[in-house]
């Protein structure tokens, strides 16, 4: 293998060779170097990369002995988490170079774990609104690859890195998951920490990661403390499989209609037991609490830079400072109140007669221009419930571009999902490795 | 006045003052840094202080025009809160000198209205459990001043700095008010960003301060966008208190039970409204809930020094990381949906028929020696409830020590329970300037 295809392995296949010793880090942290030499002019999925300190660090991995399952890893990072080694801009105007003197919780596990942090990715301002992400679909640049985790997804997709950490508050990383055709895992809320991650809305943030199969997910989840489920005891044919078109399916377009049909049909053809799945009509105000949800504690998270950076905060995040929608504190705390309630129900739906839910990813296709990241609505319910994602590609829509559907489960059954996921993703997308 | 006393000013004394041109904030630093330098080898407040950087600091502010409400104003922050002039040590071994670069949301917000960080104030380890505080209570040293926010605590009631930020997880920030004869506020949780705070518990921790008096917890209120609230309509005799024993009662110690009779009486007698308030029995469980749910999320707060400097991470905190208590997520989720049921049933109790509760705000006095930092048991219950409350002085204990209560009202109505606590705070407190 050239280091030119280097890049190009899964994060699994990357760790596996270099534990066998056929591949350093150093070949593959060139190669992806070189790939975003050649590509990121067009894809522009990279704020901050400093080559140089990418090799050091390599080379020292190369010396080390290993340290964990992530060992030579080069892995992207989301411009909102923090990293002791490059500059964390929020793609804000007012943090232009901003060095903050410590890892983000889970930059600082995964380094713990052998990772390389290869450079930080463009985002939605503070991964919220305002400024876009200036990155592009690699499928196709004249498209958004979705946001907020715009960089890290794209990059993922462009084989110039393996894995990137992404965050998710209404529906910044299953979207562009499903934009960019790549793999992508939201975990239960608070699962893995997210200290040293900008915050946007305390009780809906969430860092999730992106990779290229779901052995990749599994190989960060287990990094971060998730350890792996056996999948001995799961087969495709054993598992319950609803699908579910969720109190907002009157928002899909035709690809994200097609995909979800398209996966529920080659699951039942292979052997799953595939029924309809109805939420109770309580769930149906689930997307709206979250934009409630949204913009109060938004409100609260931008205050700082309002206070003393006004004129450089964009003006979507200063309306929610002045919560401009006026939402009453009735309306917040009725919010919260919906969600609180229908969490337990949701995952009780889940046991004799439920395993797992198949539901879109994202509305269609990646949107034409990038002056939107497209909609969250079918990723807004499921932040707010808490519970985790995981994005499997499933075919391209008629414009040529991919399209992802999300298979769901209760809260705190991470390990389980992904390893439901690892037995139906190569049925769902059968072009996988 | 000399400049020995303005350090004895409340902070809206003070504020006032340096407003009128009647004080400088470098002759109220010079008289705090007096103080911490006559005092600080007994009291132990401070972790660090930079007086030639305080001073520098101070005369900008002299020469600036009034920027907030906090214009001039030194305030002691936790060491648990970055800021980005002086070390963010948390009291562990893992970090002797971090440099974070930024300041946490609540010191930025507050730098921004006019306020100067006159330096850090110790703290238990992570403001969680492990390495104690070395403060002492400044009415006998050979006392506790309680904790985690031990120095924060101690420093205001010591005279050494008008206003400190500090942290609530369990009992930390109105336990220590009560050890210290001083006011204090745990506002709603999240009604204050804690971004840039140490996570422990991301859905208990909660930032909140301390001062000496109403109108002191009122102005850093208003600087952090709780706008004050009138108290024109607000009189004792208006006033219905609700007498809250908590499910916990059987903790309680004589000092703490006399400081509640006495507090109800003497609002009784000033012709509040005053009776016993018993708590729905489905709240007995909420004290032993915060303990699941402390102890699970900090299992995931401190996973990154668990993988990075083991050795250097307190046997306690290493062992909520190991889960050692084997909580099951079950008995977490179930902890979860305790507190979410009784949030919204607690703030229905108000309205008609009561307009505040009173309650204990720790056990007693404050314990004897520096290996304990007292119970948290009167507190627990509130923090998860996410209910904003006050800590206000009610006099000595048996002991001599301070003993105090606290006011607590409905999530979201921090600006009405400082108004009504301005209201009831000189009956309970006659003592008080």
């Amino acid at each position: 293998m050239s280091i030119m295809d280097a890049c190009r392995l899964t994060a699994t296949q990357a760790a596996a060779q270099i534990r066998e010793g056929k591949l350093t880090c150093e070949e593959l942290v060139r190669s992806c170097l070189e790939r975003i030499q050649s590509r990121d002019a067009v894809v522009r999925a990279w704020l901050h990369v400093d080559p140089e300190l990418a090799l050091r660090q390599a080379r020292e991995l190369d010396k080390s002995p290993p340290r964990g399952v992530l060992h030579g890893l080069p892995i992207g990072v989301k411009d909102v988490i923090d990293t002791v080694d490059l500059p964390t801009t929020q793609n804000s105007a007012i943090y232009p170079d901003l060095r903050v003197g410590r890892d983000a919780a889970c930059v600082a596990i995964a380094r713990g774990r052998g990772a390389l942090i290869l450079g930080k990715t463009d985002t939605v301002e503070f991964a919220s609104s305002g400024r876009k992400a200036l990155s592009r679909n690699p499928h196709n640049p004249e498209h958004t690859p979705g946001g907020s985790s715009s960089g890290s997804g794209a990059a993922v997709a462009d084989f110039m890195v393996p894995l990137a950490f992404g965050t998710q508050t209404g529906g910044s990383l299953v979207r562009p998951a499903a934009f960019n055709g790549i793999y992508g895992i939201k975990p239960t809320w608070n699962r893995v920490s997210r200290e040293g991650v900008r915050m946007s809305a305390i009780s809906l943030d969430t860092v999730g990661w992106y990779g290229r199969s779901v052995s990749d997910l599994e190989l960060m989840a287990e990094a971060l403390g998730i350890a792996a489920e056996s999948s001995a005891e799961l087969s495709v044919q054993k598992l319950r499989v609803g699908v579910c078109r969720s109190p907002v399916w009157s928002e899909i377009e035709p690809a994200g209609a097609a995909a979800l049909e398209q996966s529920a049909r080659r699951l039942e053809e292979a052997g799953a037991q595939v029924e309809e799945l109805a939420l109770p009509s309580l769930f149906d105000g689930l997307p709206e609490a979250q934009t409630v949800i949204a913009a109060r504690e938004g409100g609260i998270s931008f205050l700082p830079e309002y206070v003393n950076a006004h004129a450089l905060l964009s003006a979507d995040l200063r309306a929610k400072v002045e919560n401009a929608d006026k939402i009453s504190n009735d309306a917040l705390l009725r919010a919260y109140a919906l969600a609180d309630a229908c969490r337990p129900i949701f995952d009780r739906l889940f046991g004799d007669s439920l395993d797992v839910i198949l539901t879109p990813a994202a509305p269609g296709e990646a949107p034409r221009g990038l002056h939107t990241t497209g909609s969250a609505v079918f990723n807004r319910m499921w932040t707010l419930l808490h519970v985790p994602c995981v994005a499997i590609p499933a075919g391209r829509g008629a414009g040529g571009l991919p399209v992802g559907v999300q298979l769901v489960g209760p809260r705190m059954t991470d390990a389980r999902l992904l390893a439901i996921a690892r037995v139906l993703a190569p049925v769902i997308d059968p072009g996988a490795a």
